[in-house]
């Protein structure tokens, strides 16, 4: 029970309940020993354990993506759920792909810190941004997607016991990268505003004692996700100078995730943290090809840190992957060398800004609340005021859990337009700050969110 | 120092002296406490310290691939070190990957255990050589090259100070997979036999005593690769049998390495572990895109097993890497969809095998022993006849490591090929017997193997 600490176990046996993949493993974890345990005509095999590893971290739950996978809902929902494009990445940079695949050397084993080609891109695109040089065979590693990145930092890193101080909602790998790797993670709630809707501010507040006092002596890392995935907000220059002055009292490795760095709207300021007086040293920068092209599928991303940090990173990540798949490398390389010469990031803000406004517009007509989007591709609608009948034939996966699964479910089939509860994204002490809310992806083309706002418009007659 | 107990630790700071990218962490293993030592005028985040995990397994040894790269020999050295093949993937395949990338869906995330059209080809292609009938959605796996998959099923299944047993030689990434997750691992050397030469039978037996004694009461899994690499192997069902017996006694979990299984030659029989009888229910089988269709660089794999296996693996895949990449899924299961139709298996087999004898024959011509590959694209030969100046110019990462490093370098400079040092697929207790061995691939076309083996009749005036 000590490793479901995080955790009520009682909700995690209700979120074991329904799952298709779980109805094997939900029968294991009847065992309280840690063992599994021999039930109906199950042979000898079925004695062999799992690793107590896959009992934190939610890991063996069915989670929000498997519930409202496009395959459960009707075929004509509206996928606003997850948070993948309905557009291909531009046709310049799926060329390259075609011409790697046409040579020889880019199907075959790259170098596990990744291509060359692309980490010269990578060097080329960033050092601006960075006020740096850069070091292509020190200070950047191509990594399976930035999410593989993360848990190779966690795999390099983290001791048994070694708290990560990550913000409420997070991104729900966070949470078994690392515990799987022996890590404690440490909850600490941004806090929504009241006046939700002021577009001209980050309108959740971190409560900087509130931070302060989550610092233990074992705290090894924090996690700062900015832009902010799923509450959209882009941390303030002053915000990230406090973290700063916190990392280097307490030491800290930092985890700056700005996989979604290519949309800050607004002319808001992106600061990266590892331009922080002094914060270079300590921080690892992910970056992600996926959300820079429009090819979430590609499994391409890439850190960028101090040879402190990438060096045993590189060594997790060779034995964990080896390297990263070859052609793919080759397209986002030709992307990053291309970018600016095609102004495709400045174009591609223009066009998500759009897709933004259109979604917010529905939402200001129907006169609900929402969190503001500064940056990513996520708005965060407040349903607190969206009635549904108690009695609505929900399916058991939603069952038991916060009240914004059983709202995203409604909406989804009585509106037709899919979201994503946010209750997900925060631990069991703090769920009910997400239960007011749903997460809209309006990472879409505008006819499909026009489309979807209309629908939306459906809500009226639900709100109180 | 206890976490080094599979290695000596003197031999782990020579490995680590001259690797540029240990410059750093070799500075931070000089701490005997665990923790990263300041020294000169390294600022406050280098007290940051990695995760002792990496102290184990040879993590941040420099490794064989990167002292034998290409880039470290001259520039006409004839590559027949790293196993990856000099001819790209066929058209027909990749045909299938530019399709994919045309498309929109096969550019974004594909579902954790894999796109379903590649399950479907896995299922359509496997179902007669496993003897069953496969469930996609529980009993096949996609991973992100079977080095992930791998990976992932020690993260899956391993608790702390669990042993797995492994045969040496070993595929050296085994080892820190295994530390990695907290696993130790057990050495179980293949005794290589006088009549290495003999081309009509294994040549490297296992000691079945020796295995029985190797299994304690902490025993938790045992790995068969056949064919093997890099002794090229294909065991004998008497042998599997053998192993299955002590499986069952033992309840082992047995993970079956079989990527080369498109690669058995003169008619052996490849034996799937999984089919011999009880052994589907403890065996997960590990297969490999980059393997059957000449594309390493596309790090797809598969996994294939029961779901009391399958299942507790996806939850951990899910969170290390959360999918594979997908346009190279499609390209994969278009290779499985049409292998039959278009003879590609067959045709394949003969090529290698006509490959392997290129090889083999410029051995024979040298009367030089080696070890007859009845399956891969390994040869193991005999290099104990091989004699070299001792005052030859090495650099110093061959310096004080087993007599194959030197001979192995001494062979690239003086005779122009490259080949790889067998004495690292080896604990240290046990590498003496990997010493006499260098290997060569044969995966690269057969004028190059041509070319390399008249260079190879150079070293006949070494010979003693």
């Amino acid at each position: 029970m000590t490793l479901l600490k995080h955790t009520a176990f009682r909700t995690i046996q209700r979120r074991l309940a329904s799952h298709p993949l779980n109805i094997i493993t939900h029968r294991f974890m009847s065992s309280s020993s840690g063992t599994l345990v021999q039930t109906g005509n199950a042979d000898r095999s079925k004695l062999i354990p799992f690793s107590s590893r896959l009992r934190g971290g939610r890991a063996l739950a069915q989670d929000v993506w498997s519930i409202y996978n496009a395959a459960n809902l009707p075929a004509d929902c509206i996928n606003l759920g997850q948070g993948y494009m309905n557009f291909p990445p531009p046709k310049w940079v799926t060329d390259a792909a075609d011409d790697a695949l046409k040579s020889l050397l880019p199907n075959h084993y790259s170098h596990p810190k990744g291509r060359i080609r692309l980490r010269n891109a990578i060097k080329n695109f960033y050092e601006k941004s960075f006020n740096r040089d850069l070091d292509v065979e020190t200070e950047i590693l191509v990594t399976s997607g930035a999410n593989q990145g993360q848990y190779s930092v966690f795999t390099a890193f983290l001791e048994h016991g070694d708290e990560v101080i990550m913000f409420e909602p997070f991104f729900d790998q966070y949470l078994p990268s690392v515990t799987f790797n022996g890590g404690t993670p440490v909850y600490v709630p941004l806090h929504p505003q009241t006046d939700a809707v002021t577009p001209n501010n980050s309108n959740w507040k971190i409560d900087f004692d509130e931070l302060r006092r989550a610092i233990t002596p074992k705290a090894k890392m924090i996690i700062i996700n900015t832009p902010h995935n799923p509450v959209g907000k882009v941390f303030t220059r002053e915000e990230l100078e406090k973290i700063a002055v916190l990392a280097e009292e307490f030491n800290l490795l930092v985890m700056a995730d700005e996989v979604y760095d290519c949309l800050v709207f607004d002319g808001k300021e992106h600061v990266r943290f590892a331009t922080l007086p002094g914060m270079w040293d300590r921080t690892v920068t992910v970056l992600s090809a996926g959300k820079a092209f429009a090819a979430t599928g590609w499994r391409v991303g890439w850190l960028i840190g101090p040879p402190s940090i990438i060096c045993p990173t590189l060594a997790a990540c060779t034995r964990i992957v080896f390297c990263s798949n070859s052609p793919l490398q080759e397209a986002a390389a030709a992307g990053l060398e291309q970018a600016a010469e095609r102004g495709f990031f400045e174009n591609q803000l223009k066009e998500y800004q759009e897709r933004r406004n259109v979604l917010l517009s529905a939402f200001d007509r129907l006169g609900m609340k929402y969190s503001h989007p500064e940056g990513s591709y996520f708005v965060l609608l407040d349903i607190s005021r969206v009635k549904f009948p108690e009695d609505y034939p929900f399916p058991e996966s939603v069952q038991g859990r916060g009240r914004d699964f059983k709202a995203c479910w409604f909406i989804a089939l009585e509106i037709g337009v899919s979201s994503i509860p946010v209750s997900e994204f925060y631990c069991e002490e703090h769920f009910t700050i997400g239960e007011n809310f749903a997460r809209f992806a309006f990472c879409k083309d505008e006819e499909t969110l026009r489309k979807a706002g209309e629908r939306l418009q459906g809500l009226a007659k639900y709100l109180v």
